[in-house]
Parts: C-alpha cells; structure tokens; sequence
C-alpha cells in the first residue's frame, strides 16, 4: 500500500497544496470577534473540501459559539469507526512586525510552508482530509470514518463538551485519531501518550481609582503594577516550585524506572538552547528539561499590561495593572480544584492598597493515552512503514483539553499522531510546517487505517 | 488694584476662555512624532496671544527639539525683571475611553474646564498672559517682564539647558516665575518651596529569540515576564524601601524640627484615600504620607508590557517583557547618579536564562526654593491679598527638572505659584481644572508682580 500512497501523493501534490493555501488564507482567528465571519468561510471550505474527498455527507453544525463541521463515511456498520478530530481555528497573529511573510498569505521558502495555521492546525488536519481521498478513490478505505472539526480549540473549546453529549449517538467511533502535536524529529516520529492539563487564568489589580501623577503621588499610594509584580513572584520560590498551598496534592510522582526510560529519548539541551537563544535551561530542580515539560506542572505570565506602554515616558501611577497566568497540570490534577486553588490564593495575597480579581479563562485536564490499546500499536506499525524507524512514546508538555473531555463524555480513547516539530512556531510569529512532514503525515496515516482496522476487528 | 483686577477679568472672562479654549484645541502631545506640527502651531498661537497682550516682540524659537516661544516687554531696563516660564505640551491621552468628553474638545460642567492641558500647563501657563495684559493695558506693569514657554517640559526637557545656554543674554532676569505645580486647596493656598528630582528608565528583558508555545516549553525555559515581576518585586523591602545599594547615601534626613513643622499642613488622610478610593495608605515605613511625597524618594512601574494582552487567552510564553521604571528623588540625590546606580543593579540582578537592558529615558534634579528671598515674601503678601489666607509653604512631591537647571545656567532663583489642584488629574483622562482657579490665578498674579518690584528695588 505504501507505494500506492507514495506514488498518489507524487501525482497530486500541486493540488493538494493549492487546497491548503486555500484553507491558510482565511483569518479564523477563534479569539477574536470581528473574524466570525471567517469562521463560517473556514467551515463551509472544509465541509466542501470532505465531500469532495468521498464523505457520504458533510454539514456545518451551529454551535453556541463557532460551528463545528462535521463529515462522514459508512462503509459498513459492522466495522470499526475512526474519528478524525481536528481544530480550523487559529492562534491571533501578534506581534505582526515580526512576520517575515504576511500570515495569512501563505507561501513556500526553504521547503517549509509559512503561515498562521500552516502545522497548528490547518496543515495537520488537511493531512487526514488528503489521506481519506486517497483510500476513498483508490478503494482502499477499511473503516468507516467521521470528521469532527472544530473552531474554538484556541480559546479552550467552550462549546465542545455539550456538542458531544448532544451528538453521542451520530459521534459513535472506536477510537478519535489527532494530529495536534508534534515528533521529536524528522528522524525521530514519536506518538504523544501524555498531554498535560491547564488553568489560564486572567488577574487584575486596582490601586486607586484613576491614574495618578506618579510625583504628586509616588511613595505614598500602593501602585497596582508594583504590587502585581510582587504577587507574580511569590507564586513561585527559589527553586522554581509553585508555592499555591496544595498545588502539587494530586501530581503524581513518577517513578525512577519510568523517568530512566524518558531519559533515553534523543535529546539535546544544547541544540535545544541554541535553537531558542537562551544561555540556561531554567525550571524545577531535581527534573531534567524534557522532566519539566513532560511530567511536571508549571506557570507562565502569557501576557502583561498596565499603565504607560505607549513612546517616550509618561510619569503615571496607574489605577489599574493586569495580567494572564497560566498553569500546565500533569495527569490526576484536576483543572477545576486548580482554579480554585489559584484564584483563593491570588486574591488572599493582595497586599495592602490595592483590589485584586481573578478569574478563568480557560481550562482542560491532562491526559495519558496507553500504550497497550491497539489503536498505539497500528500507529506505531503506520510510522514504522513510513519512517523505516519504531517511533517512541513521548509526553508532551502542551495541552488539548478536549481529549479527556472526549474519553469522559464518548467514552472513546484518543490516539495522537502529531507530525509537527517544535520548530513549527506554532503560537508564534513565522508559524511553519515542512512540506516533508505534510506529505509524510498524508503518507502514514492511510497505512494506521489498514493496521487498525485489522487489529480492532 | 485688586478691584481693578477683579473688574477687568469680569468684563473680559469669555474672551479669555475662548482663547484659551483655542490652545486646549491643539494636540500638542511632545511625546508622539506624529504631533509634530501641532507643536508649531501652538507655538504660533501663543506668540499671537503674547503680542495681543502687549509683549513688545515675540518669537517662535527653533531647537533640535520642540521650538521656544519667547516673547518680552522692556518698560526699563533699571527695573526688575521678572520671568515666566511655561510648558504648551502635553501629556499622552491613553486611555482614551476613559475620558468623559474628548481630551481636546475643552468644555466646561460642574464649574471646571475639561481638557488635556487644562491645568498642566496651558490653563496655567494662560492665566500669566491674561494677568500681563491686565498690568499693560491698564498702565499697571510695574517692571520688565520675559516669556520662555517651552514644547518639551513632558518629555523632561531635553533641549531648554542648551537653549539657554545660548540664550544667556536675552533671558537675563532677577526671577523665573512659574504656575506648574498645585495648592493643597481653594481654601488652603500654598507656595511649592520643594520639587523632587526624576530618574526615569525603560528595562527590557529577553528570553528565548522568539514567542514559545507555554505547553510545550512552559516551566523548562525562563519567561522574561516572570523574571521582570521578581525583578521589580526584589526593587522594594517589606518596609516599603528602595534596594538599590547605595541608593540612599545622598538622601538628606530632614530634621525632627521641619518634620514637626510640616505635620502642622492642612492634611486629612480620610479625605486623601476617599478620594482616591483606597483603603490603606501605603509607603516607606516611618513616615506621613506628606513626608512620603514630599521628603523621601520613590519608586514607581509606570507602565509594563509583554506577551498576549488582548482578548481571549493565548499560551504564549513570550521572548520579551518590558517595563517603565521612574524613581522621584529629594534634594541633593544626582539624577545621574541614581540613574547610574539603577541601571548597575538592574542588569546586575538579571535572573539565569534571560538577558537584561535599561535605559535613561529622562531625568533632572530635585529643588529647594528659600522661603527668605523678596520673591518668596511678595508671593506670600500677593496670595493674602487675592484668598486671604496666607499662603503654606509646601514641598511637592513632583518634578520640573528645568527648575535647578535655571539655577545653573541662568544664576536665577524660581517662585513656584501653581494654582492647580490635586483633583485636576493631570497627566490622567479627565483633567480638568476649576474656573474657580484659572480666575483666582489671573487675579493673585499681578499683585505678586507689585510686590516684588517694590520688594527687589
């Protein structure tokens, strides 16, 4: 089959690239308002883009929030259902400036595709759309297969869960398939088997209720950006531990067996530290740095802001400073007992002078997927063809809540065949995706429908 | 004269705020490059207003910045010459969405003029071309008397030392006489005998070259934000004192004696947190909130930025963060020193994994007006006569580096009349100034100008 599939790619390549183009030039950034329309735009192209493919039928489903497209393919009731899940939503573009090519005018350099959503998760997705035309119209399709994409991944998936339990029935898969993560290289295909959870929490801080000239007032008044400042630092010690009394309760500490074996995975800290410019690795002592992101839960500022930003400087004291914190949980912290572990402990350290708030965002549970299921053992077969190496199990430090969500509301397991790399700059600007690794993915996956469809019979 | 002025502002007052609602119209914000022209158009306007008045010559005068309106009436050259100096920029808007009307369409409810610049310093500056035209037009001017307005007392002056280097000659006085500062209350006059020196620094922290994905790197990789927040939190003790080392080695300790005197000031800390809406005062420990702002130094963040700050949340973990850092300094600590001190500490202070940078963006000195110079006593005898009340004096915890710099250059001693309130949010939305005060100014300014010519013969 292999070969079919090499040689199916090789013919069609220019088209499938065009297709994708297509899909990269719409705004449909989930985050924000004005792009609503775009996500309509973004859902009515890929319903178009599955029935030309071969789906049976393909519909955009309103949600609370932007709709879901939702595609399918029955061949036969009696064999096993793959689930395609994927996200046409995509990260805000900012800081433009940065952005070597425009973000939404995709374009070829340097072998690798550039644009916003060019791995996360356009390219990825459109993978799964090209490999199912391909098994659709060499008649090679073993399974039924769904499609479910969705548009809100980026801003947490707020309307997902109720779409689920409201489509149980017409969702009925044996296993959800993904690629939303990445390998550890070209050279190194890897299946993630853990993803960790998130709190994304939103602060703000209010000193007095205007913006104060900082002479007139300076000593005297508690200003809201110091203070947070403050408060930001004392959510973390001196060796890099988050200090929210009963933060660590539910982390599961792994074992030394189980962390010998993480340490085997090819890793090099210092290609690592060149490839981002920075001196020193910096995180949690006593854990490696694949440890830190893998196996241990963290908090970030994703973002700052308050008073003067603007050129030149303004002498304020300002009424008000912000921020948004994050938390990646590893697997048994729960996301809710987090928020509100953080909001209590946010709020009980507003020091004197000023009003803090804090709120969620947004959030999800970590996730292991094992090992033993047969949906990991057909995806490690499909690499093992297409690479010519056994890909290695990996747990990633980022987060897809909606991948427990869908164990605890479908009651299916998820399997997590990303083939993006870390050099992607998914979230960033100049987000990339390797053209090798598009049409490696278009290559991999037709052969995990065969193996699976054997091996789940 | 009093009832002459009296009676000279009633018939006149519409004009006057007509003309000064001309000047409030011009965005002349010094420190945006886009309001360049405005800068030129304001100064236009005020070398009119000064030849209207009855100023023998006026002039736009070119810098390497912003130009000087200067302008001059020469009755005799025997005589004192008194010399006002103010400011036609203005402080950024931002927030705009915080204003109630728009910050440069003046208009006046509840009895106030509501503008950017009402009081700092167009309403103020204009209550001295007002009460010159008064003296000239009705055969009262007692002495010679200068205009040195200048575009760029916002943006801390970078120009004026070098201008009146060259300008020694022309701008030869016997006194700067200066409305830039407030009086503790329409009841409670007071004359600003103290200012504090400004060290004001823009830092900025890097981390990774570009925006990581916070899942995938978040707790292995220093986050420039979190590092800048323990940076700033590390700039202050417990006690609310500044840890920059040698930080305080200038700082004269005022004696208990002065300290006694000036707790005697009308001042009603209930008043000062309602106002502001506060719970708690805050400050270095050991002493008042007046002695905070008035004899002790600061240090306040007047603005941070970094990372994902707009709607929604991204999970970004961000390649840089930056801050506006600004300390208010007494007499006899150097700006430049200071300036110094904090830039060593700061980047000495860098966290592993990140790389630091500050910056001077503006600076100047603190200064102490004698209370014994003729000056001082004819501002005294002027405001008895207009509030009667005799006048406070009073140390400001606020900055105009140019005040010591006259001293320097020109060998002249400034009397600092400032007629605005603390309620005037200068440098804020909304600001505003009362008619009450612009009318009160016009009227106490000319009895200071009899009173000194009589004082310094």
């Amino acid at each position: 089959m292999k070969e079919k599939i090499v040689d199916y790619i090789e013919s069609n390549r220019d088209r499938f690239l065009e297709e994708l183009f297509g899909l990269l030039q719409i705004p449909s950034i989930s985050a924000r308002s004005e792009h609503k329309e775009d996500m309509y735009k973004t859902a009515e192209y890929l319903k178009k883009s599955l029935l030309d493919a071969g789906a049976d039928s393909a519909e955009v489903m309103p949600t609370d929030g932007h709709p879901v497209v939702y595609g399918e393919k029955i061949i036969d009731p009696s064999k096993p259902t793959v689930m395609v899940y994927g996200h046409y939503d995509v990260q805000p573009v900012e800081p433009l400036d940065l952005w070597k090519s425009e973000p939404f005018k995709p374009e070829i350099r340097d072998g690798k595709i550039w644009a916003r959503g060019a791995d996360d998760d356009k390219g990825q997705l459109y993978m799964h759309v090209k490999a199912f035309e391909f098994l659709v119209s060499e008649g090679e399709l073993p399974c039924n297969v769904k499609f479910m994409i969705e548009g809100e991944e980026e801003v947490g998936s707020p309307n997902l869960g109720k779409f689920c339990k409201e489509n149980k029935e017409k969702l009925k898969s044996d296993i959800i398939l993904v690629s939303d993560t990445t390998m550890i290289g070209q050279d190194a295909p890897s299946i993630t088997t853990g993803l960790r959870g998130l709190s994304y929490m939103e602060v703000e801080v209010t000193g007095p209720n205007r913006d104060l000239h900082s002479g007139l007032y300076g000593g005297a008044v508690a200003n809201p950006i110091n203070m947070l400042a403050k408060m930001i630092a004392s959510l973390t010690d001196e060796n890099n531990r988050i200090t929210i009394p009963g933060f660590y309760d539910d982390v599961i500490e792994v074992s030394k067996e189980e962390r010998e074996e993480m340490a085997k995975a090819p890793f090099d800290v210092e290609k690592y530290k060149k490839e981002i410019d920075i001196d020193e690795v910096v995180g949690e002592k006593g854990f490696s740095t694949i440890e830190r992101t893998g196996i241990r839960p963290s908090l970030d500022v994703n973002g700052i802001w308050g008073g003067y930003t603007g050129e030149g400087a303004k002498t304020v004291l300002p009424s008000k400073a912000y921020a948004k914190i994050s938390m990646r949980l590893v697997p048994n912290q729960k996301s809710e007992k987090i928020d509100k572990l953080f909001i209590n402990h946010f709020e009980s350290i507003a020091p004197p002078g000023v009003r803090v708030k804090a709120r969620k965002l947004h959030g999800g549970e970590g996730y292991v997927s094992p090992t033993d299921q047969p949906a990991y053992r057909a995806a490690s077969k499909a690499y093992e063809e297409a690479f010519g190496i056994k890909p290695i199990p990996f747990r990633s430090g980022g987060s897809i809540p909606i991948i427990p969500l869908f164990e605890e509301v479908l009651g299916v397991k998820s399997i997590l065949m990303g083939f993006g790399l870390e050099s992607d700059a998914i979230h960033s600007p100049n987000e990339n995706y390797p053209l090798w690794n598009f049409f490696k993915g278009i290559e991999t996956i037709p052969l995990f429908y065969k193996h699976y469809s054997e091996m789940a019979k």
